[in-house]
């Protein structure tokens, strides 16, 4: 990939990128034997997850997502002036799949859901589409590829199905800014029709050639998923040995907790010994914490420091 | 630049651009002698263009641009709901500027003007900042650099005032999608607000470091430009020979009319022989062709097949 980009660092760059991204659309539909007619290209899939908004949600329509989700969610129904009604997850931060059976105006999901990591099986997201006959379910799988379950299969049959991906994650692209959407071609030309109105080259002529140099890769892009799950996993193991309650991750985050740790002040205490991990001032996950999973190192580092914080801080009485 | 950009293109494409693009604001602030504050950086002008029309100008407030200008400037209203009126150009395709000057919600000027190429002194870019003390006076500068007269030095005068610009044309960087705008630090705040709310990184780390590498250039941008404009000084000479009327330009196009060969004609005949020219099938130009100046050999394969397509096509009768 850092090859295809520096052979593509040259003269052509005083040319427009191609702003259909044909080739690229082309790589991401073989990729996921889909037509070519069936993908978006944009600038991230934050991008990607706008346009979307924009195309398919209306004012006076109310949509709905969990009320415990990626926060961008109620930023775009906000920009857009499109009302939404956030359903609880359950307890457990389950998927209540009934509730959001209603013949919405627009669902939105991820899967696997930011920041508790827990993922839906695909059947479930079945039952979502079928519930929503007239509205765009749209699925964010961000982080679907560290072990969740895709909705891809489901393109060719619901034409009410938006899978909204991302480079960023899994291909650890996040510095070259490509997202992906695919579904029908019908809602695809939707989003080419909003984009093209905005702006036509929102993906450069490296970025392009990056992502779809990526997408040849697969032992390399495979051998990191792998490499990623394992460290989560053994993070996770090392600390529900300390007592933390892990919740069952299928992404590249673990959303924990500790009985005797309140979440605010251990993420103080972190950062106090330089490291960042993410907290939410917010009802029901104010006493986690959102881990990312960085290099092995990275995460001895944050299970050695974390371990010394409980003793030091938090020991039992 | 391309060094600088093959340098980069390393592991750290794993992470996300600066959101802020502070690096680069800096630098543009540099140039122009502003502040950091003063300067917003985006994927294009015409991504700069979108949020400015979205963070300065309302639904049910009519704002104002010459009738020919910039295709791109009535998509954006439509896309936004934002009611606008054409201002129509005098008969020589100057911009009228006391019809400019009507305390309107929002004004909008391509200087030099597209697909014109005529540009206006920053004398009168004043008088229209003047006449418009309560809403934003965008000044498109998109071509400024091929001959054009810069609003940027009353930057610090007139806090309505926001000048867009692009790296796509004079610094050749079109594959790589950098534009920005300069103006008060409010004005630039409220391109920030809109831009979070939609995608906080829509400038990637490949780009970022290219633009800046292209501003420590001034040797080789100065020499490209001088290059520019005597490729386009010497095609107007032979195309006047021929007996074209040639519109005084200050971008790297031409705007070109003859009075024995319609332009729509002219048009196909030219593309039957492998060249691409705009033209406008639009009211006022649509007897004019817009060729975009390419290098020394190219304009001269162009002016011995447009001088063919003359003497076989339209010879004096």
């Amino acid at each position: 990939m850092l090859e295809a980009i520096k052979a593509a660092a040259d003269k052509n760059l005083r040319l427009y990128p191609d702003p259909e991204a044909a080739s690229l659309c082309s790589a991401i539909a073989n990729y996921y034997g889909l037509a070519s007619e069936q993908v978006f290209v944009g600038n991230g899939s934050d991008e990607v997850l706008a346009f979307a908004f924009q195309a398919f949600f209306s004012p006076g329509k109310t949509i709905v997502f969990p009320d415990i989700t990626y926060t961008f969610y109620p930023v775009y129904c906000q920009f857009y002036d499109i009302p939404y009604r956030e359903i609880p997850l359950t307890e457990y931060f389950n998927l209540p799949v009934q509730e959001f059976c209603g013949d919405y105006a627009g669902v939105v999901l991820a899967n696997p859901n930011a920041p508790t990591g827990k993922s839906v099986p695909v059947c479930k997201i079945r039952t979502v589409l079928e519930g929503n006959p007239n509205c765009v379910v749209l699925v964010d799988e961000a982080y679907v590829d560290f072990g969740g379950d895709s909705a891809v299969s489901l393109v060719d049959s619901y034409k009410n199905l938006l899978v909204v991906k991302t480079m960023s994650k899994s291909r650890s692209l996040a510095g070259l800014r490509v997202g992906y959407a695919m579904g029908d071609a019908d809602l695809i030309a939707g989003l080419n029709c909003v984009k093209n109105s905005f702006n036509s080259y929102t993906v450069d002529r490296l970025a392009l050639v990056g992502a779809e140099a990526s997408l040849r890769d697969e032992a390399y892009y495979r051998a990191m998923l792998a490499k990623v799950s394992l460290v989560r996993n053994h993070t996770a193991s090392r600390l529900k040995s300390m007592g933390f309650c892990v919740m069952e991750s299928s992404a590249n985050f673990i959303f924990i907790s500790h009985k005797r740790a309140p979440a605010r002040s251990l993420y103080q205490d972190l950062r106090d010994r330089g490291i960042l991990v993410r907290y939410f001032n917010r009802p029901k996950i104010d006493n986690y914490l959102r881990v990312t999973i960085g290099t092995e190192e990275e995460m001895d580092t944050f299970c050695k420091t974390i371990q010394e914080v409980l003793e030091v801080n938090y020991h039992e009485v």
